[in-house]
C-alpha cells in the first residue's frame, strides 16, 4: 500500500529536440507521446507505464515535478485524508490533469519540490512483452537503460540560519509516506546533523535522495543498468558521441552503486547506475556516513576527489 | 505490512559437518550458532539477521520448513485473525520456539510444505557494518553469496487426478498473504493450467517459486550474486573443489536470472543466482510462458535441453 | 618471421545467403567481397585484412582450406626452400590465385587438411580506423566478434591401427613452421599418446588445435570476444534468434577460454571465445591434461559432461 | 627470435617491507627471493619465471633497470654483434650477475634508461602448475594480477632545444630490436612530432611505452587483469585499504586498455590494466592520435581531464 515507486520526473529543457536526441540515443529511451505544448513523454524499454520522463520546453534546465505511483486507487484517499488531518496542504486533481494518468494528488515537500501522486497511468508494456519474453529487445540504443531508478534533489541547507531541508524532507517522507531511510550522511559538532539522505519504498537502496545546497533544485535523475560492464558501455557511448564532460565510472560508497554521470544538452545531470547494491528492506540496519568519510561515501574509488567535489557540487 | 521476505530455510542434511563445509567454503556463508540437537545456523555476509539457513541432521536430504519474516509484530496478529476467519489452520508459538526469534506462527501450504512467520529475529549486522561500510568485506570465501534470495518448491501435480498443488499454493499466497505473481508457466489443452509460478513480496522477480512434481519436496534454494562474472566465479569455485555435478551457467528466461546450480553434499540443490533481472513491482504485467516455450523459459540459452530436463526434473 | 597468424578459413556452406545471414547477424561480420562463383568473403570489425572467412557454396558443410598469413614476403621463399629440402610437397601459386592475396604456397598437413600461406592480402582497415579510433564502432550486429581467433581440426585417430594424425600434425607444425605447443591432452597406457594439441604462433593460447576423430574434418572455427559478459551476449543473441541448438556457456580448462558454441545454418560449428586466457609465449611451460582430467580440460565447469561429450564429439 | 617480452622491472623503493606489503596485498604478487642487499624479488601468480619485479631499497622512488627476456641464448650473441656493428655500447655479463639469470647484456636506451637482456631465468612455474591446471589458484590476494604487462617510461622532451627522447627511443627499438610501433601520439605544427609511443614484441598492444617529460624517469609499471570487473575489484581493494590517491577506473583510447592507477608506498605509479584490447600484430595498421585528441587518447571516458592531466603528467 502507499507509494510504490518513482513513476516519472518532469524536467525543464531548453531544446526539446536536442533533449530527445540525448534521452533516445544516449540513454536509450523511446518517445511515446508528444503534446500540443511541445512536451515529450519518454519511457525506458523495461518500463510498462507509458512514460517515466516528461521533457518540458522552457528557458532553463531544472525540475518541474516528481511523480510517485501509489499501489491502489484507494491509497490516494487515505493519503489525502492523512495529509488533511496533519494540516499539510494537498490538492486533488481530476484524471488527465497529469497526462495519461488517473486522478492525482499534488503537494510540496518541505524543500518546495512539487510531488504528484497517482495510481493509474496508461501502460504500453515493456519492449519484450509479457508472453514468452526475451531478456532484452532488439534494437537497443545507447546505454539501453532499463528504467528510471531514482532521483536526487538539492535541498536548501544553511545550518547557521537553522535551515536544513534535507532533514525536513527526510522526516516528512518517513512520517507521512512511510519511506524507509536506508543511508544517511551526518556532520556537525555532535555528528547528528543530517546532510544527505537516501530513502526507499521499493526493495532498492533508494528511490529518492536529498543532498544539501544553497537552494532547491535537481541534483540528478538516475537510470538503471544491470552491471559494471553496462556502466562502461554507457561511458563509451557518451565518449563516442563527444558529449558533455561528466564524471568517470566510480562506485558510490553510499548504496554501493556503480555509477557514471553525464549531462543532458540543457545541463540536467543524468546518472547511469549499475547493479542492485542490496535490498533496501524495512528492517535493514540504517547505514551512517560520518563527516570524515563522506568523500568515500560519495566516490568510494577516490581519485582526484577535490576536483570531483567541485564538479559534483 | 505483511510478509517482508524469505527469512530462512530449514534443510535436512545427512552430515552437518560436510554440509557446513559446503555452505561455508563453496557458498560463502558463516556459521553463527549451533544448538544441542546438532543443528547449525548460518548467514550470508550481506544479511543482518542471525541466520538464513538451518541445517538439521537427519538421514535424508530435503526441506523441513520455510521462514518468512513479516514487517511488524502486529502483522502476526492480523495474519492469525485472517487465517482463522478463513478457517485455515494456523498455530501460534511462543518466542524462541523458532530459535533466536520472537513469537511465531506456523501453518502449511496446500502442498503440505510447512511455513513459519515471525517478526523478530536476533540480528548481528552485515559483515561490513553500518558505519561507513565498505562495499564488501575482506576474507570472503567461495562464491561469496550476498543473501538467500529465493527458493523453489516441488508441488504435487497430477492433472489426470485433478491434483495441482502449484495452482493451489499460488492462489493461497496471493489471497492470504498478498504475494504478487510475477511469472507463470501454463500448459494444457486450453493453455490455462498453471504449471510453474513465481511469486514475490519484495521488489525482486521472486521470493518463492512452485514447480510440479510427483510429490512435495524441495527443488532448490538460491543465493544472490551480483552479476554474470560472479556466476562464473561460483562455477569455477565448485569445479576447483571437484564438487557434485551440476548444471552449467545459463540464463533463465523466467526472471531473466543468471544462474548456476550445484548440490550440497546431501543432495539438496543450490542455485547461485546473479543479477537483479527486474523489479517485481505490484503493477508489473504478469509474464506468461506457454507450453512450447517452457524450455526457453527454464534455460534460455538452450544447449542440450533434453539432458538438462532430465537432470533438472 | 614465419607464420604470423590464422589469416582465414574457407568453409563449405549449403546456402550462401543463409550463411551470410548467420555470419553477419549472429557473429557480427561484414561481407566485403563476392565472386562470380558465388563465394562470399567476410571480415570482423576489428580485422584489417579484407577477409578472414570465405564461404563457398557446395552441397555439404566442412572446411576447404586454412590460410596462414606470414610476416614477410621473403618468408614464403624460406618456407618453400625448407619444405623442398625436407621433401615435403609444396606448391607455389601466383598472386590472386588466392583471391585478393599476393603469391602463395599450398601444402597439406599430415592429416590431409589443406593449408595456404601468403604474405599479402588486400586490406581495408578496421571499422574504427587508425586515426584517433574509438574503442568500438557504431552499428555492431549480433555478437560483434572482434576477429577470427583460432580453429580446431578433427584428425584421423585410430591408435589400434597406428594412426594418430593429431600427433603427426603437431610434430609437423612444430618442426616445419615453428609453432609453439601450449597445451596437450595425453592418454594411453603409458600416458604419452597425444590426443589433443593446442599450438600458437601469436601470443595467444592457440591459433590452431587438433582433436581426434574417425576421419579428417572441421571441429570448429572460433571468434574472439572480449570477456564473459560478451559470451553471455553472444548466447542471448543466438537464443533470441531461435537458432541451432548449441552448447551453453562454459569455461575450457584447456586455454582457460570462456566459450559458447553454436552452428551455422549448414552445420559448421562456431565458437565464440572470450578472454585472453594467458599469453602463449615460447617459454611458457607446456600444459598437460591427462586422461582422467580430459572432461575438465574440455569443459571445466562440468555439468552433464556425458551429454556434452556426445554432442561435442 | 629476439626480445620475447618484458621480463622484469627493477624499482627503487624507500622501505622494502612497506613495498612488499603493497605488491603482495594490493597487487597480489608473491615474494620468491630475498638477497643480502635487502632486495626483494616478486612474481605474479600466472608467471613462471621466478621474478618480474625487483625491489631495491634506496632513498627515493624510481626505476633502476628494465629486463627483457630474449627467446634463445643465441639471440644474445646476435644482438651483441649487431649492436657492436652499429657502434652502440653494450656490455656482456656473466650468468648470475643478473640474479637467478643466465648470461646477460646491458645497454642504455637513448633516453638513458638501462636495459638488460637475458635468455634464461630460474623458473618456478605458475601457481596453478602445468598438469591439469585450474584456471586460477586458491588464496589470491588483492587484485590478483596475472602478470607484469608493460611499463611506460618518461623520456626527456624539449622540442625547443631539439631534444625528443620519445622519438629516439622509438626509432632505436624499432631498428635494433625489431619492436613494432602499434600506436603513437603526434603533435607539432606539422603534426609529425612523436610525443607518445607504444611498442610491442608480443601480440599485445604494448610491452613498453614512452611518454614525454622534463627528464628521464618512470611513468608506471602495469599489471594485467582479465577484464573490467577485475579493474573494479582492484580499485575496491585499494579503496578498502585506504591507500594512496589514484586515478579512477577509465578506458585508454590508446590501446583500448581498461585501466586503474595507484601508487606504491614509495610513490612509484602502478597501473592495473584490464582486457586484451587487440592483438598488436606486425601488420596491424599503425594507430595515430593527433594533438587535439590526445586527452581522449589517454582517458577515453573523459571526466575532469584537466585535473587528470595534472596528476597524470
Amino acid at each position: 500500500m502507499g507509494v510504490m515507486r518513482l513513476g516519472h520526473v518532469n524536467l525543464r529543457v531548453m531544446d526539446v529536440e536536442q533533449a530527445i536526441d540525448h534521452y533516445v540515443n544516449i540513454i536509450g529511451m523511446t518517445v511515446t507521446q508528444r503534446d500540443p505544448d511541445g512536451c515529450a513523454y519518454l519511457k525506458c524499454w523495461d518500463e510498462w507505464d507509458k512514460y517515466s520522463l516528461i521533457l518540458t520546453p522552457t528557458d532553463e534546465a531544472g525540475i518541474i515535478h516528481i511523480g510517485f505511483k501509489v499501489e491502489r486507487d484507494s491509497d490516494l484517499d487515505a493519503i489525502k485524508a492523512h495529509f488533511e488531518s496533519e494540516r499539510i496542504p494537498i490538492e486533488a486533481l481530476d484524471a488527465n490533469v497529469l497526462p495519461l494518468c488517473g486522478r492525482s494528488l499534488r503537494f510540496n515537500l518541505p524543500s518546495g519540490h512539487e510531488v504528484w501522486l497517482y495510481a493509474e497511468k496508461e501502460t504500453s508494456g515493456t519492449a519484450v512483452g509479457d508472453q514468452n519474453p526475451d531478456p532484452w529487445p532488439d534494437g537497443l540504443k545507447g546505454a539501453g537503460a532499463h528504467w528510471l531508478d531514482h532521483l536526487a534533489l538539492v535541498c536548501e541547507f544553511n545550518p547557521e540560519q537553522g535551515v536544513n531541508k534535507v532533514a525536513e524532507n527526510t522526516a516528512f517522507l518517513q512520517k507521512h509516506l512511510q519511506f524507509k531511510l536506508t543511508e544517511r550522511g551526518v556532520a556537525g559538532p555532535d555528528g547528528d546533523m543530517l546532510v544527505a539522505a537516501f530513502l526507499t519504498r521499493t526493495s532498492t537502496p533508494h528511490d529518492i535522495a536529498f543532498v544539501p545546497g544553497p537552494s532547491m533544485g535537481l541534483h540528478h535523475i538516475a537510470f538503471f543498468l544491470e552491471d559494471w560492464n553496462a556502466v562502461l558501455k554507457a561511458a563509451d557511448v557518451v565518449a563516442k558521441a563527444r558529449k558533455n564532460p561528466s564524471l568517470t565510472p566510480n562506485r558510490h560508497g553510499m548504496t554501493r552503486g556503480l555509477t557514471y554521470y553525464m549531462f543532458d544538452p540543457s545541463g540536467n545531470r543524468n546518472e547511469t547506475f549499475g547493479g542492485i547494491g542490496y535490498l533496501g528492506q524495512p528492517d535493514r540496519p540504517l547505514v551512517t556516513w560520518t563527516d570524515e568519510h563522506v568523500e568515500r561515501g560519495l566516490f568510494f574509488l577516490g581519485g582526484d576527489n577535490k576536483a570531483f567535489m567541485e564538479i559534483y557540487t
